[in-house]
């Protein structure tokens, strides 16, 4: 998970690739993805990722409850796992503990961290307790396994193919905007606003959505989950596979709360939908024959996959608005220029 | 590795342990150990091991050079992987990143890291990097492999089973005093001196001492990385494979930098041999009829490996002192009696 506040991870890991020595033929896919795949014996690779949460950089103790924030240590290495089409087993957890958290605190946090490893089937296999001086750090490494023949990556995607999203990105940005704005008077009601904080708080990884993927005999050319928001994530499947996009601005899928509460709050939800990080969602693209078979599959599913848009042999990505303009939103100089306009 | 400043590991471990869903099929051996071990396709389990270092907690930017500081974040993982008879192959990296660190700090930093990479075969092969309110926080996950018939645990010693050690523990922690107390005059030569500083500062994991012994037929009935202090970690041996143990003072091994300037400060080398951490030496226990062969094997080599203790079935540990008398430094109290003479 790249940190936006300060560091350009892309550029730290550039140069110290450069130290390196050549990675061995055990590794099939390195830096860069979701996971780094290890090749191994027997029809599965093993997938490894590694997230780290650091307090008053990731999360506020005053918003987040001790559950709520071992669920969401769990769920981003879950949903990394997920993104390349895998399935999560074990996972070791590092924490820095500052002196002044209570045992009750921890009692509470890993209460959480026990609800996801029984909700997907995870073992705690491990771990590092260290006094910390002063804030919360907490570092989990995640392992699973992937059929050789249904691995996804961020590299695959060719023009023509179709661009699906899962859930609908941008509630956990407008949720993070409630929470760090609390004294603010929001217009709407509690059950759109409480909504959109869980979104933000308690991320459900799709875990389910991508192994019915895995399992379809769809061709998915390439996937990413959610965490730096819509355009920036599609950014890295574009230029992993060297293509560009156009998006269908009346097929972004927006959720009852987010249309909501923007609208009583003069917000465009658009922002939160494009630019919107921490979702946690499933972005893959498609071959275009194999549209029509996935749609179906997914009519009664629980969460929604919504095609939003195409894969273009022109690199960028542009979006197509309702009254037949188009806008570029990235080009080769990058996403900043749209950055701007961020929530 | 425990952090003895602040909190009891164990306890917490038992405390979550509580709290999580049993293990599945594919743990072959839980928390508690030096790695975890999954079952995996072929002739090899898969290690998986996590060490958390922390800036003012685990190490000081005014003595230790970055390159240091990236060499010894990965010695001590490959410590656990070479604890457990096994070879490491992949790490994964999170760091937690201060504002004020500069980018030169952290080039030397994947300097040292790449160094370790090249010198025992691992590949970097993903991470996680963000901003940190305050203080650097390194956490590094390895991944390895180990043959299931040559995997030792802390759970088999049996009474009877000669005691071994590599190298010299007690060097990284007078070294460590030596760092402290800077503006103390310290008696002795700096080549001493320098020798036991570096022992703490850049620790050599025994990797190739693993495999030497993991390739020997040597009924090795098991192994622990020292990290706590040699009787503490003799004790994690005795107390998951429930036997006791006697060592012999005599057979302790002493490096001339400790011996001389143990003498020259009027200070107990046994203090720091007995008590000192972060050795990253191996502590393994032998089938009795099997010594001789193995002591043969270790002969010539940079490393010596010392026989200084026997298993007993009676728990807790004895030290048979020169003048022939006995006494007890760990009984079933726990260890804490004698920690009060710590350096």
């Amino acid at each position: 998970m790249a940190d936006k506040k300060n560091l350009s991870e892309f550029a730290l890991i550039e140069r110290f690739r450069s130290h390196l020595p050549p990675a061995s033929k055990r590794v099939i896919v390195d830096i860069g993805d979701d996971c780094a795949v290890l090749d191994s014996p027997g029809r599965n690779y093993q997938l490894v990722s590694t997230d780290a949460l650091v307090e008053s950089i990731h999360f506020d103790l005053n918003t987040i409850s001790p559950e709520q924030l071992g669920r969401k240590s769990l769920a981003v290495n879950i949903s990394d796992i997920a993104a390349m089409g895998g399935v999560p087993h074990s996972a070791v957890i590092a924490l820095g503990i500052p002196s002044d958290l209570s045992t009750k605190f921890l009692d509470r946090f890993y209460k959480g961290i026990a609800e996801h490893c029984q909700n997907y089937g995870l073992n705690l296999v491990g771990g590092d307790t260290v006094a910390s001086p002063k804030h919360l750090f907490i570092n989990i490494t995640i392992l699973g396994e992937v059929d050789k023949k249904r691995l996804f990556t961020r590299s695959g995607a060719r023009p023509g193919d179709a661009i699906f999203v899962t859930g609908y990105p941008g509630d956990s940005a407008l949720g993070l905007q409630l929470l760090q704005s609390r004294r603010k008077k929001w217009n709407g009601s509690a059950k759109w606003k409480q909504a959109l904080t869980k979104k933000h708080l308690d991320p459900m990884p799709r875990l389910a959505e991508s192994r019915r993927l895995s399992r379809s005999k769809a061709r998915i050319s390439s996937m990413i989950d959610l965490s730096d928001g819509l355009v920036q994530d599609l950014g890295h499947i574009l230029e992993a596979s060297k293509v560009g996009a156009i998006l269908n601005e009346n097929c972004l899928p927006l959720s009852p709360a987010l249309t909501n509460i923007c609208e009583l709050n003069h917000l465009n939800p658009l922002d939160f939908t494009l630019a919107g990080g921490e979702d946690y969602e499933l972005l893959f693209t498609l071959h275009p024959d194999d549209v029509k078979n996935l749609s179906r599959r997914f009519l009664t599913a629980d969460v929604p996959v919504t095609q939003i848009g195409e894969i273009t042999s022109a690199t960028g990505i542009q979006i197509s608005r309702e009254d037949g303009s188009k806008e570029t939103l990235q080009n080769a100089m990058g996403f900043d220029h749209f950055r701007k306009n961020k929530p």
